[in-house]
């Protein structure tokens, strides 16, 4: 088993480990401390060394932060982690509040009085996200400072888990479509069209895509924890750990790339003095803008060179997902089989379908990881947007129930992410109508055709106003962009309220994932994976329009269905869906199996 | 006739006036010169007297911009203006630009030359739009001058018309719903939760607003050219032209806003050192930050406190618009009446149509002004999204045409904005077409429920999906927000591509104007004004939603709809819309109009 159903972290955390970490403020003199879940690669899942958050507070989800004060604090996260914040921290310790629409510079600007000192560790936290809190502390006539070294890392010093040092390996042409050198062309050209000098590239996917290797230092995500400066030449200096350097990585790279330890990057940047250097302030942290400064370069604030072109996968790497998609849909299609027969006669907990799904995507053979551990939510359970199930929590579903499994896999070829809701006996009649109207969005968002430079902003209205109609939302973003065999969470675009400036692009991959939770009841959620294509142009058209193909090729329960709700355009792309998945994913499967699917495709 | 048919500009301006401004420039030592649509109040529609870019140019339009080199030149306009532009500016002299995405900033990066100086007047910018100017020249190696003297009103001095000087008057109780003492305790209060000691008011329509008057300086929109400081006990210094001060207004005002001349507020802005000042950087020039900092005063960077109140419409306000909109539509229902009956016998030329509308309006006794200039468009001309119809461009409708009408009336108890396409004989297949998927859009954002939080810019798509499905889209926004008898167009709330971050409150009015145009052929719109409501809880729902009421009363062209294109929802929207259309409006008319009008509104 990849998963584990361990608790990792729990409300004795906070107790524990807050006296050790006041202790450490107060010896630098710090009235308070913010402390981000992001780590020092600004990275969404973190090498269990940088689980800071979770270690201070209890709270593991996959975004938030806290704020320590000498007497108070607070933890803050988004709709999705309200319910699992509420059971991993304590109350007595930890006010909880959103982490949205400013929630830490809000706390801040209330809680910090004059003349306090806030500290913040310069190498968690990007320039961009640290001026609201600056803007904040100052409306309170606090100031916020930087620290040498870290309050919690201090304090945790004694039991925190050493750095990952995985190897690092190639990523062959045959999965990534375009040799480093040509996209080190690109940025080179990028940095110049920037006026810039050389770029500083400090996000781990970003060092995957642009060198074609992988690494292991983050689970789930095959991320090297590296950084690269990149010369106008297209030429470049990668910093990283030797330990992780594999044999064949140094031939893989060749000699316009050399290799250095991660120590010797302080000294790299020292050296650019005069120099302009592209760097992201959405993604490098300010320590090292503090760094550039102090050597005299001047920093060109753009966006990291390396993220549309990761985002708008080359054909190489869109024939891979669908090939990766190809294959966990046989393994899916088993899973569902088994939950449309044993499931239904002997239902099961949550730890068993989990281990069942892995078990399919294991015989796969080509399973590398998973790229999130499995969602499993039985009734209620489902009801928690970001649940993980563990023995402590684990439930078996009964008859009348909805069972949410939201999952993926890492396969060499392309990353996979898909949430099916599955009825265990009968469903009620609000649960076929909020189900229906979850679908409706679903495909309103899969049909849609949009004119070039459109953004996910914009889309993400379709995708919930059936919901709105009847008065329901759901609080969690409706698409993330899906890296390939890279991050399952990847920018710079995406579908949600929020605004985002970020156009959709040809070869972009997103998810499409409406759904809506019914506290201590049930959750649904409808998720495929879809890629923006060109539009084929229609007879009296005059825009160029894009569109999306799904790249998931699993069935929709047709039991949660009211078939009354949908118009004949959405029961017409959900028929010639499912034919699609029966045509491409049947031939693949077992005869009882490629049965099953040949029913739950059939025309509704 | 309020609206005249006469060209205010054309091609001949650039060339007679492109060399007086340049004369002027040289003297100053300027390399370019910078000009902007808005004038010293950040207006849309303004005085002849500031018509600046028009007199440069020959550009009337309602937005624009034009930067003046020595040696070259270009206008920058809207996807709603390029047709205009072109036929009023010179091609010789004018390059043609796009006003959006930077557009004057690319073309000053590119332009512009190391070590030239690029002049701006500071009393016609806010610092939000000089920002991107600021840092294109200093890509370009250039600088952005701030000039003493205008140049264009130095070139334009000898035949420039005077400013204008409309008495302001009360705008009473019974139309305002709130005592002005009741709104300057609310800007006060805003003024402190900001932090700030004091508030500058710039924006006319605030202005108007705040003290409940109205004034006549700006053609179609009854605005006040002044300017307020408001203290934080309410009190307030109103800076207005002793000629416009009316005998009844002191009284109106009362003891605590003093009236002040103009040319004091200098003197008075000096006199705030040591004080921190509100004041919005997207409505205030520029030159009052230079001023409140030369005088040792600190700007507070913060929106207008008046801009949310006066946008979410109170219910004395509200019930004004229902009765504006129910006197507004009959007549609007005796035009469409004639449209249907006579006009299809005997076609009319634009100018008759300006002509016949503004008569019925003008027969209700109650009308103050139109709110904008008819856009009166006969076949081709319809396609032109913010045609004027003039003598010289006139155009005679022919059967199997569209026309396309977008006219508003001011009422002392609120401001329409109606838009209705009426086919004159068959119209084409192709139109019914477009107009019926003009018409799903409408009626999508028309039956909406979105939840508190929602923005304009989030809905947008809801309007445009079904001419996206067909690989067709409008270069215009969906929605503006509108006055209470005051402008036609108002923030900040706008339903847009763009993103906007204001969400939408009850009480705000905005408009619901998809549109398709077909260049050289047609053009279609249909526009309703619809104010935000509360929706009425939904059982099972679990969110507070809220919801549109359609403010606009008239039938849309039945003729033109397809409808095999509507799904039963739409249908059952139209129809009752229809209904509701007939029942208020049928009982206020003559028997001939009242009987067209039920069949018009007859369920389809």
């Amino acid at each position: 088993m990849r998963q584990t159903f361990d608790d990792h972290a729990d409300p004795s955390f906070g107790r524990e480990h807050l006296p050790l970490i006041r202790a450490e403020m107060a010896r630098q003199g710090l009235d308070g401390f913010v402390i981000p879940h992001e780590d020092e690669h600004q990275n969404e899942y973190l090498p269990d060394a940088n689980e800071r958050l979770a270690w201070a507070t209890g709270f593991t989800g996959s975004a938030g932060a806290a704020v320590v004060m000498a007497e108070s604090a607070a933890v803050f996260v988004d709709g999705r982690y309200t319910l699992q914040a509420q059971t991993q921290t304590d109350p007595e310790l930890f006010e909880r509040r959103d982490l949205m629409d400013g929630g830490v510079s809000a706390y801040l600007e209330t809680s910090a009085r004059a003349g306090q000192v806030i500290g913040y560790d310069p190498r968690l936290h990007s320039p961009d996200t640290l001026s609201p809190l600056e803007r904040a502390a100052s409306k309170a006539g606090a100031v916020l400072k930087p620290v040498e070294a870290n309050p919690v890392d201090l304090a945790w010093s004694g039991s925190r888990p050493p750095q990952p040092q995985a190897g690092v390996v190639p990523h062959p042409l045959i999965y990534a479509g375009q040799e480093s050198e040509s996209k080190r062309g690109y940025v080179a050209a990028e940095v110049a069209k920037a006026g810039a000098d050389i770029a500083l590239i400090t996000a781990p996917a970003s060092i995957a895509w642009l060198f074609n290797v992988r690494g292991g230092d983050v689970i789930r995500s095959p991320l090297p924890l590296a950084q690269a400066l990149v010369r106008a030449d297209g030429s470049a200096r990668l910093f990283l750990d030797p330990a992780k350097v594999t044999p064949e990585l140094p031939k893989w790279l060749g000699n316009r790339v050399t290799l250095e330890a991660p120590g010797d990057l302080a000294a790299a940047l020292a050296e650019l003095k005069g120099l302009r250097v592209l760097i992201d302030p959405a993604q490098a942290s300010a320590w090292y803008f503090a760094e550039l400064e102090a050597a005299g370069a001047e920093p060109i604030r753009a966006a990291d060179p390396c993220a549309l072109p990761r985002a708008a996968k080359n054909p190489v790497e869109i024939e891979g997902a669908r090939s990766a998609h190809l294959r966990d849909a046989t393994a899916v299609a088993r899973f569902l089989y088994w939950m449309a027969t044993d499931a239904q006669i002997n239902p099961p907990d949550e730890l068993e379908v989990v281990t069942k799904l892995e078990g399919f995507r294991e015989a796969t053979g080509a399973l590398k990881d998973l790229s999130f551990d499995t969602i499993s939510g039985a009734g209620p359970n489902g009801a928690i947007v970001h649940y993980r199930a563990t023995r402590r929590t684990n439930r078996r579903v009964q008859p009348g129930e909805l069972f949410l499994i939201d999952s993926g896999a890492q396969y060499l070829d392309g990353t996979t992410d898909i949430t099916r809701t599955v009825a265990i006996g009968e469903p009620s009649a609000e649960m076929r109508d909020r189900f229906t109207r979850v679908l409706k969005g679903h495909i309103a968002l899969a049909r849609i055709r949009f004119p070039v430079g459109t953004t996910g902003s914009a889309l993400d209205v379709l995708a919930r106003a059936s919901l709105w109609m009847a008065g329901l939302d759901y609080d969690h973003g409706t698409g993330h962009g899906v890296g390939s065999y890279l991050g399952v969470h990847e920018g710079p675009q995406r579908i949600a309220k929020a605004p985002n400036t970020v156009a959709l692009r040809p070869g972009m991959i997103l998810s499409n994932e409406p759904g809506y939770y019914k506290t201590g009841d049930y959750g649904i959620r409808i998720e495929n994976l879809q890629v923006v294509t060109e539009a084929a142009p229609i007879a009296g058209g005059d825009r160029d329009m894009l569109g999306f193909e799904p790249l998931t090729l699993a069935p929709i329960d047709r039991s949660l269905i009211d078939k009354a709700l949908l118009t004949p355009d959405e029961l017409a792309w959900l028929d010639a869906y499912h034919a699609h998945v029966a045509a491409k994913v049947a031939p693949l499967v077992e005869p009882d199996v490629a049965r099953w699917l040949g029913e739950a495709c059939a025309p509704l």
